[in-house]
């Protein structure tokens, strides 16, 4: 059975949440890394006796198949389009990259290698999304009409790198965290997106880029989705999804403001370092909990066919029919992220085709990008218009 | 204290809910009634000694100083202007009427009267919704950014008279529910609405009308809600307000379907029959049932201010601070619809300024027209400019 020899591009803490997945997949081989920092690429080597690099071109004369690209947002098309130059397949993580042109330029570079271009992690590939997917995709509730999405979080006020509050780098909450809820709302209905109404919001000027958004998405074929986010640390909606955190793990209501308070604590100067100090290789982090019990999920998701509603929730979906109502359970997760590497692996060796490739990341990345166009203009954008005028621009 | 004579239009379902805020009102005399059925005209006789009237001129001859008008929606505007030109003050149900041009007509026979005309009951005066709008408008929490709110209900399948199914006549969810909906936005958010882009939907081709929605609302100061509604009783989202029924009873979440189960086994052509059993003076109405132990509510409602959220419920408001969070208990209320009696006979004597008169009615109807009329067109509809196209229109 031939295994894939995966180079890892950034020992962060992507890195720390996927690594249970990547390890255990019979498939994978952890072959190389490469970071920036010493510490972090001395305990790789120590810890899978493998080589690790301080430089991408040093990862990428490596003997590998693939790399696994879990670096700040800013650095994906470059490292993507190197990456795939080298003939190696590529798994990103979400967003894709920054801008539509960023992401034409990735698909086109995968497309001239020949390689898979996967973008992933994100919670498009959680299994009640996927199970949900397919029973809308196998007809039996008739069209998709309404989904609902909302997630409200602490998201602005974990500790940060200054890149990831600068909207003009990617920061703010739309790449990051609509790119999730697109990706959901997406894989749910089926459809392309034809058009984008939003506004985004910037409302802590302690904090300045976009925190919070409220979305109108219209797919082909009529449906529509209402996604809103707030990443201001107010509401918490897990209390919609039985106090099952994000990542899939029970949660205390009563710890309420925790996450600003801590900040509050907080020198401005340490910030960075704080969120380093969660990442691989670093004192505070680890890599040896336990695997969550539950679904990792992004928030209250319910989606209106013609003839039933279906509730997503992390331990499975509440179908609520005609005259019925059926909670569907799905067993827990092995292991968080294990879909991703297996539509990864499995997608790199030709055994499937992937949901999530390059075409599929673009087009969340053109609805993210279309958010802020709509909220700045204050007009409705269509998505599929962006990636075409950036294709014309980049075939002028 | 001078007391306020008030003639009920309309024996039905309406003044039933309404009847025991009128009935203990101090300063309200339920003095005469119109109604085109005789049962409920007897009924009225004996239980208020008090003179019904076959016609509404004979109402309107009588000695009253006001009319309560509970009929169905397409009468509305006649029968307020009728009444209006005869001197009296009107309370009239939402929708204040089912097009934009009625209601400007509406409007200019209240001003050419120098009488009252208050839209109400909706659940805009509910006690939770007027203390939050108070929190919000005293400024202690910032600005409202955004509005987040969604009804799932089972009200295409309750028994429904024809017009209620009728798009054309104002029937399905956007004149019935959108009002309420959009009346709760609008006194939250405290502005007027600039922008409505929506898509409603028409899913079930036995009830066809529209039964959903999901709605983008813009603000003056930039504001945004999302509202989202079904009707057609899959999802039931009392879930998220404690099981509490949209009247402020307890429910049973066990008796899901049983509303679409109990139209099945009805012969289409009893429907309206059934609608009717449950008017005032019919066999299977009571006007006896103790009070409701809860506020009303129309569903999940989400208030983002820039320094605090707010989510409504039928017991109180939980406001989630920047580090607290705190739930501000309302005492139950008295008498259901108290507050909109109370509005109306100090409107009408002049003693306050009342929120929810014919320009606040106008202006909601406007949004319920232009959230038709985005879907229809696929285009952002501003109700202001609805308005002042009916003005010019009138005015020609």
């Amino acid at each position: 059975m031939k295994a894939l020899r995966i180079g890892i591009v950034g020992l962060g803490r992507g890195f720390m949440l996927t690594l249970p997945a990547l390890r255990a997949h019979p498939r994978v081989e952890i072959a190389a890394a490469f970071d920036l920092r010493a510490s972090p690429r001395a305990q790789f080597t120590r810890e899978f006796g493998a080589k690790s690099y301080e430089s991408l071109e040093g990862l990428l004369a490596a003997d590998i198949d693939a790399v696994y690209i879990a670096t700040p947002h800013e650095l994906h098309a470059t490292q993507a389009i190197a990456a795939l130059g080298a003939g190696k397949h590529v798994l990103v993580e979400k967003p894709m990259a920054i801008s539509v042109a960023e992401c034409v330029a990735m698909e086109a570079a995968a497309r001239r290698a020949g390689k898979l271009l996967l973008v992933g992690p994100s919670h498009g590939f959680d299994a009640p999304v996927r199970r949900a997917a397919e029973l809308i995709a196998s007809g039996g509730f008739g069209a998709v009409r309404q989904l609902t999405a909302m997630n409200f979080t602490d998201f602005m006020y974990r500790p940060r790198r200054p890149e990831e509050l600068d909207s003009a780098r990617g920061g703010g909450v739309v790449y990051s965290q609509a790119a999730h809820q697109i990706d959901v709302a997406r894989r749910l209905v089926g459809r392309d997106v034809t058009f984008v109404r939003a506004v985004a919001g910037n409302w802590d000027s302690s904090r300045p880029s976009e925190g919070a958004y409220a979305a109108m998405m219209g797919f082909e074929g009529g449906a529509v989705a209402s996604l809103t986010y707030s990443g201001y640390a107010h509401y918490d909606s897990d209390e919609l999804v039985n106090w099952i955190s994000e990542l899939g793990r029970e949660k205390d209501p009563e710890q309420y403001g925790d996450t600003r308070r801590a900040l509050r604590n907080l020198e401005p100067a340490t910030e960075s370092a704080a969120k380093i100090r969660r990442a691989y290789g670093e004192d505070g982090a680890s890599t040896s909990e336990p695997p969550a019990p539950y679904h990792e999920h992004f928030g209250f998701v319910l989606v209106s066919c013609e003839r039933a509603d279906l509730k997503l929730s992390p331990q499975g979906i509440t179908l609520y029919g005609d005259e019925h109502r059926e909670f569907l359970a799905i067993d827990p997760p092995s292991l968080p992220r294990v879909e991703v590497i297996d539509e990864f692996v499995e997608g790199a060796l030709g055994l499937v085709q992937p949901i999530h490739d390059g075409r599929w990341g673009v087009k969340t990345v053109a609805c993210c990008a279309a958010l802020l166009e709509s909220s700045r203009t204050g007009s409705e954008i269509a998505p599929t218009a962006m990636i075409i005028d950036t294709l014309e621009a980049v075939s002028v």
